[in-house]
């Protein structure tokens, strides 16, 4: 059966890969599984042929026969349990890449976004300046305690797996502030991350998109 | 194999269920599993021994035999996936379970909690009665797509499943700010989560640590 993921028709990073349909691109490939992408834009992420895949009008979706998902974490835990590559084949392994996934979700990735927040929704507020080292220092007391337990290990528990590829990507957003500096095996970690072949091949597939419209 | 796991040893909320034990409670209640509590002090759960479970050093982990887990939702869905009553047996609604699993953490949750945050920790700040509102309206940017769909169904999808065990955990910690009074279908969805036997057994069994506290 076809797969077709939605993403955006303009990227609002320009197709530099943290859109999350990347999350998407970036599981199928490791998987070895192509797919189709449907552009969806601002506008049409509202209407109502979109909010029947997607309630929250975002991208992106999944669409495979009768199977209709939306959210990223969902869907690339749906890729990975259908196909070998993302998930280890041990129980308790498996077990503790997918609690990965969600510590990736829930416990890091909502202070780097509240980073994004504070900086697009509230960067022209009289408290901007005084509240962002607040929202900074949320990010740090997340990175300090992950990047202590990563130590000196290549990934987050043994092999490559669907929780590494969450987590690097939730990572991708800290860049470019700065923060990773301060936790250089972090740093590492996210570029191992961009190395693989697969990541490449996602986000060269995303800017081709971004490419083509400039073009247009 | 007995399951333990760790829970605030007082709960900032003296037992209310809003600590995320709650949701694993509720979880083996569902599927009729006894376990174990080990109560964690907040100096306990920034040393070691509790760091080895929980890098970030919170509640819960879960612990069975060689198994060790953090991250409430990694812990719901390992129950989940192993034991019937948390999710349907076709895989299509199997999928779409778990996808509500993470639109509760990865979607709804993260305003949510930002509505404490910015209460708790910036309750004091000069900028806080102006920005609360702006914190609100992202709250109501979500309930309202998620109200919109629920419609007048019982549960997200069907029967009651650990997407819906998420989703209405979630939207428990809203309902104190008001907030789920625009959202009559969403609150009503609440109560009807609440009224489950395996909740109120969740619940009592953490409100009975509170009360051991306020007698010893």
């Amino acid at each position: 059966m076809t797969i077709i993921i939605t993403a955006f028709e303009r990227s609002p990073d320009g197709g530099k890969g943290l859109a999350r349909d990347t999350r998407i691109r970036w599981a199928l490939e490791e998987v070895g599984q192509p797919y189709e992408v449907r552009l969806v834009s601002f506008s049409a992420m509202k209407q109502a042929a979109h909010l029947a895949l997607h309630p929250f009008g975002q991208i992106p979706t999944y669409e495979e026969g009768d199977l209709v998902l939306f959210e990223t974490g969902a869907i690339v835990f749906h890729i990975a349990e259908r196909h070998a590559g993302l998930l280890p084949e041990d129980a308790n392994a498996r077990a503790r890449a997918i609690m990965w996934m969600f510590a990736a979700l829930s416990t890091m990735e909502p202070p780097i976004l509240e980073l994004t927040t504070a900086r697009l929704l509230e960067g022209d507020r009289s408290w901007a300046a005084q509240r962002m080292p607040l929202v900074a220092d949320r990010v740090r007391n997340r990175l300090g305690p992950l990047s202590h337990h990563f130590g000196d290990a290549d990934w987050l528990d043994g092999a490559f797996s669907a929780g590494d590829l969450m987590m690097v990507s939730v990572l991708l957003r800290v860049k470019a502030s700065g923060l990773l500096d301060d936790t250089p095996n972090l740093a590492a970690y996210v570029a191992r991350g961009e190395a693989r072949p697969a990541y490449k091949r996602a986000c060269d597939a995303q800017l081709a998109v971004a490419g083509n419209q400039q073009i247009g």
